[in-house]
């Protein structure tokens, strides 16, 4: 068993508001701020929340196609921009499609263990309004194994895939259940969001998500097995957060109450040039959440509280199978019995999650950790999660591309 | 003084050829491998040479481009298929320009101090021809401050930098043995380049480099201070090693004396938004020299081997002065007085360079690395170099961007 040599805490939560269609500020045709606004933006709004920033000995920043959405590369470069105390100190930039926030958490742990940073500032970041809805389908399709299975594939490529992921689920477990609790994880996804005043969603004034959830997938105009209102959207944002060790935290001037500790990690990778064995199962997300647990020594049912990687309905229960809440087969009673509203057995995605706060793609994992750390600190606002006795856990996880690179990270009020 | 925890060796270094104009195999209408192919040939040609590949307890993977030049993202997921005791361990990508490779290195250093890992692939990886040059010299240019310095930039980008820190370099220090310097540079990189069987100069037959290095820079047909032979070229290819810990050495079943430690390890990042504070010196480049010579308690008269970042003869010779070989304003006389030959003072960039070995840009890092354990184990063919008594360490220097992103290793027989 894999364990942590010392303890790591997360603290300095930050998040922009999380721009796109959907939000009252966003205006297809009007400028936009750039990459670097946001990277600014909720770098130093973290930064900000610590007494002495010059302990922040390195940086982290996670990003999937700045490349392409942007043509900026050498994200990195920016952080000594954000705070001058990481002038001439290690930065980093990682890169594991829409997995890169996790990628950027787990890479930063790793410097704190490795005694070569006692604070690192970690920054999430995606910019992807840049361009038409179908262009950026084609860019995000970089997650696959573009020369294998983009050639002959749907212009929406990750939509497809969890298309056809939806279609095996319906045959093997039964369609009009599933579509109900997929209509169910929308309306809870709007209704969190609605409470959440940087999430995509929070606008939405929709009087029925329930219904609008229900939406027929319509293979013509769009796809066989998913309608739109399965997919998440295409989002502008940041995400930020300082990891340190326990010396860290005392150099930051930050104090205990104001940190949670991670406990557990899992970071796992699937072979890109293989299809899914099972089409009904995310494998490698179900060996992250395993590896997490393991290592912090708990179970499942003692999460009271699950950010997970819900960038289509379908992935969301799939998730729910893999971390072990519910069976095979199992996922959309979970839901139906309300088992993962915010007041339910198992809180999920209390701030909207990628379907209502938004889908930075390569900021995602840093958003949800910066969330385990707001709501293990009691600072979660309106979204804020009451753990129930006996469940002082909570967990994120981060997947990128088609249950290849997942990040899971337990974490803990020390 | 930060210090390394514990005791990390490299291991099984591998390079595919150099491809590009220049090889004898390359013809730019020609189909040619892609990607994956430069990763599984690198990665499995690594692997090959360790008794128990099951060891390998993470992968990492150094890349700058692929997302534009491929359309590939998410390229740590290759690394499960290069190997399969890589199936579902943890697998990351790393990006800093044309620092990517040494990002990679220090990536997969931190993951064996932090305890996380025993024995670490590394790959470095770019396949660039796919494109023309000035599209290709584009999208490096992602490597500057696009949205700032771009827009109203030179096409050729990073050559125009270069050519103007050449241009300040010869008003400050002289231009007549500054270019006599230059055309050495390129001579020794042409010369050590066709000992080497993998590199993308290794077939050039041009009788007299001294002349051709002395080429005179043309402002109307391409750039004011520097030409074409100044300029490493466009490369595809990729190397790998395996980093490991004394235990995973022993795991891999690989002898200590095929192996080779890193002793000294300096990360240091500059502010992208700003301009060099003086065009002649690369002040990231002196930082993260200094800090890895400091960690192996070294000084630079010690190097009995430098492998540095001349993506342009100018940014060979101020690396000279960066490292503190030379002091300012005197690198080309340290190049004109023989002292970077494969049997002067300090043998620099024995198998060519970026300028003769041929510079995959964000694999270069790896390159280098990979380089220094073949050189430090004796096993670098016609392009051994025979460390002088009192020279035991040889050092790499990897640059991303305009001195922003800059990784050095110190490395030593153990």
């Amino acid at each position: 068993m894999i364990t942590l040599r010392k303890k790591v805490y997360g603290c300095a939560p930050a998040h922009t508001i999380y721009l796109g269609p959907g939000r009252k500020e966003f205006h297809p045709k009007k400028p936009r701020p750039g990459i670097e606004h946001y990277i600014f933006e909720a770098g130093r709004a973290s930064v900000a929340q610590v007494s002495n920033p010059d302990a922040i000995d390195q940086g982290v920043i996670g990003n999937f196609m700045a490349s392409r959405f942007n043509r900026q590369g050498h994200l990195a470069a920016f952080l000594p921009a954000v705070h001058e105390s990481l002038h001439h100190k290690p930065c980093t930039r990682v890169e594991g499609a829409c997995g890169s926030g996790g990628l950027a958490v787990s890479t930063a742990v790793n410097a704190i263990l490795a005694d070569l940073a006692d604070a690192v500032l970690v920054i999430g970041v995606e910019v992807q309004n840049t361009v038409k809805a179908m262009y950026g389908a084609d860019i995000l399709a970089g997650a696959g194994h573009y020369s294998r299975e983009r050639k002959n594939g749907h212009a929406f490529f990750f939509p497809n895939c969890f298309s056809i992921r939806a279609g095996a689920y319906y045959d093997k477990y039964g369609r009009e259940r599933t579509r109900r609790a997929m209509a169910e994880w929308y309306a809870l996804a709007i209704e969190n969001a609605r409470r959440n005043p940087n999430a995509q969603e929070h606008h939405n004034r929709d009087p029925n998500p329930r219904a609008t959830g229900m939406t027929e997938p319509n293979a013509k105009a769009f796809l066989e097995h998913i309608s739109v209102f399965d997919c998440s959207k295409v989002t502008d944002g940041a995400s930020a957060l300082i990891l340190a060790s326990e010396e860290g935290l005392k150099k930051l001037g930050v104090p205990l109450d104001r940190s949670a500790r991670i406990v557990g990690v899992g970071h796992c990778e699937g072979d890109l040039t293989k299809d899914p064995a099972d089409l009904t199962r995310q494998d490698t997300t179900a060996a992250s959440a395993a590896a997490a647990l393991g290592m912090a020594g708990i179970s499942a049912s003692e999460l009271g509280l699950l950010e997970t990687h819900d960038c289509f309905t379908i992935s969301g229960l799939l998730s729910l199978e893999a971390v072990g809440l519910a069976e095979p087969g199992k996922a959309p009673d979970y839901v139906l019995d309300g088992r993962t509203r915010i007041d339910g057995e198992c809180p999920t995605n209390a701030t909207g999650g990628l379907i209502g706060f938004g889908h930075p793609t390569g900021c995602t994992g840093v958003r949800q950790v910066a969330d385990l750390i707001q709501q293990l600190t009691g600072r979660a606002g309106d979204c804020q999660v009451k753990f129930p006795t006996g469940k002082p856990y909570a967990m994120s996880m981060n997947m990128g591309g088609n249950d290849k690179t997942v990040l899971s990270f337990v974490m803990a009020a020390d």
